[in-house]
Order: C-alpha cells, then structure tokens, then sequence
C-alpha cells in the first residue's frame, strides 16, 4: 500500500479540472464515488462489507484521504482491494487535481469502480467537486437527525444518502422520518437508504443502486 | 437571541489577536472555552446539562457556531443562558476576530464562564486560536476509538478530551484505554473525562474541573 503526502491543487479552475477528470474516468469505463461523511460515521465499515459482497464482480479501489495516519487503508488492503492513502497536509477536503494524483498512484490496471474515501466531515468536503461521477454521503444515527439543517451543503450536493448504523437505532433517539424530510426539503432527488454495515440490513438496496451507477458508466465506455 | 453572519477575519496575526482576547478576558475574570468535536458528538447535549447544573451558580453565556441553523442556540436558549448564534458563512472554523464579535454580541454583562460551541469538525477548529483559555474536545464512543491515530492535532491542542456517550459503550466496540492511551501520547497532559449525558455518570468529574478553571480564572482577576 502506498502512501502519498498531497498539496492543494494551486488552480483557479478546480470545476473544469474536475469536469475533464470526470468525463475520462466515464470513458475508461470507471465509476468514482466521493464518499462523504463525519468522522467516525462507518465509512471504511460501509467500504469492508461492500468490497467483500462485490469483489467477485468487479475490479474495485480504494483511495483513502486522512490528515494523517493509515488505518483506513490497510483495512480495506486486507480485503485483497487495491488501496492507496492520500495525506491531505492537514487540509479538510479532496480536490479534483489531489484525486488525480491519487488515481495515478493506483496504477494502471482497469478498475470498474473506484471509491475515494474523503477526510472526515461535513463541510469542505461539500464545496469541492473531485471529479467523481457520483457523491454519497453517510450520516450515523448516532449523529443526530438534525444535521442536515446544519450542514445543508452536503445534502444539496450528494446523489445519495446511506443512513448508518441503524442496528443502535434503539438507543438513540433518531428520528428518520424528520431526517429524510430534511434532506429531500435541500435535495428532492436524493436517494436515501439505511443500512447497518454490522448485521447487514439495507446492503441490499444500496449494492443495488452501485451496480446500477457501475452498469451506468459501463455502459457509457 | 441574536444571530450573526460572521465573515474570515483578515488578519495575518491570529495568533497575537487571540493572546491580547485572552489576557482581556481573564482580566475581566471570565473564562472562554472552545468546545470541538465532530458533528453529533454531543457538544449541545454536554452544555445543557451542564449549563443546568451550574447555573446557580456562576452566570454562564453560550456562542453557538454554525454554518448554518440556530436549533443549538435554541436548546441552550431555552435553558435561560445567554447564548448567540454565530453562522461562519461556510466557513469551518472560528478564529479570534470572530470570537471576539460573538463576543461583543453577548453584550455588557459579567459572565463567568462562556462557551464557543465551535463548527462540528475534528480538523480546521484544531488550527485556530479564538482566544479562549481551554480547549474541551468531545469524543463520542460511537465515533471509534481510532481518531486520535486520524486527527493528531485536534488531540495535542486540546487541554480536555471528553469522550461522550458511554451510555451506548455496549453497543459499540470502543476500547476506552487503547483510545487514551493513543491521547496521551499525543498529548500526555490531556485531562480525560468520560461522561454520558443521558444519565449524567461522570459529570461530576468534568464539572469539578470546570469549576476549578472558573476560580482560577477569577483568582487572576
């Protein structure tokens, strides 16, 4: 596994840099998500349990971003994925030239699917178009129900929502309803799924959806 | 309550504009603390129940910092502390200069103690210096037990790491001491406090402390 130290990308033009990465990964026939979400809201769990349900079907990478260390990594490398850290020198979000430098380090081998696994948050991360074909952010029950009033940017900008961790959802006082009301007040067309990366439930709905985006862009070579 | 549209201070020297806010504050006897944490971490829950234990007997003010919303002004309102909502207009920290506005909107009255709830982040909130005399980072167990190896800095500024809601701590796989242990190497100083807000286990310990920082604060007066 490799790590790389990232700088922020020194250009004005960080839409059309992510606009022309994103038409390349579509013609290579690679699907990027930018996984979004608050530290600790399951994102490597969410990556473990989706690796090992569809390695068998499709080339998959990880790219994972972090101010610093390389647990996240290694957890996935142990999957028998492709995965590279990406230090982000302390910064809050991925750009789209960060993403690209990232991507070369995976080499180049085919990936059907790539995940970049953003620096835990949910603000910056918002503001930074990657690259990727499609955003999906993760909230937690824990978390709290209220945070798309807080965070409206990421709603907005994010094709899909996973609830998480809905197997603790009996001691917290998480109000789903309320939430997914309040993301599709910012983002009519989010699409919303809970899921417990622990027991599994809900993996169904949402693989299906990433085999849907992967036939997508496949289909788009 | 008030709320107020902040905008980045310009200014190169934060750090000397936070040392002069500092030594203005504790010579008015009041104690400015900088509460971080990740989104949902439970800063808002912390400071309500803490606000209800010790408001007989200290005058105590709220800064709520956002990038958007006022539902945590709201709850702490509600209370009967004073408390202001600062919205950071995107941006995902609080610096001196917009410490010190909130400040002013707290108005001519003497307060012992003032909290500035800081932007639900573990990242940009670590890298500026608002002036305040402590910083009390909450680390709630559902978040992991990894995030001293993920967010470093966060973990070496802060003079207090509170890990929150140990009431779950069944629910979840949170080892208490491998996540200390990764604290203090960091930052061997770091006083630590568990605490759950749901049933207050522990507050007596964390609200012993603040209390102690309050009088030495008026003790410097």
């Amino acid at each position: 596994m490799k790590i790389i130290e990232l700088k922020e990308t020194v250009t004005a033009s960080n839409d059309r840099d992510a606009q022309v990465l994103r038409q390349e990964l579509t013609q290579k026939g690679t699907l990027l998500i930018n996984l979004m979400a608050s530290p600790g809201a399951g994102k490597t769990t969410l990556l473990e349990r989706t690796i090992r349900d569809l390695k068998e079907r499709y080339a998959i990478a990880v790219m994972e971003a972090d101010v610093d260390s390389d647990v996240d990594a290694r957890r996935v490398e142990k999957l028998g994925a492709k995965a590279v850290q990406a230090h982000t020198g302390g910064m809050c979000h991925m750009d789209a030239g960060m993403t690209r430098t990232a991507l070369e380090e995976l080499g180049e081998d085919h990936f059907d699917l790539v995940f970049l696994e953003n620096v835990g948050n949910l603000i910056c991360p918002a503001e930074f178009d990657t690259g990727a074909q499609k955003r999906v952010m993760l909230l937690s029950v824990p978390e709290g129900d209220d945070k798309p009033l807080k965070y409206p940017l990421m709603f907005s900008v994010s094709d899909v929502l996973i609830l998480t961790k809905t197997d603790v959802a009996p001691y917290f006082d998480f109000d789903f309803e309320a939430c997914k009301q309040r993301a599709r007040k910012l983002n009519p067309n989010i699409a919303i799924f809970e899921v417990s990366s622990k027991t599994g439930a809900g993996f169904d709905a949402w693989e299906s959806w990433l085999e849907n985006a992967i036939q997508d862009t496949a289909a788009k070579n």
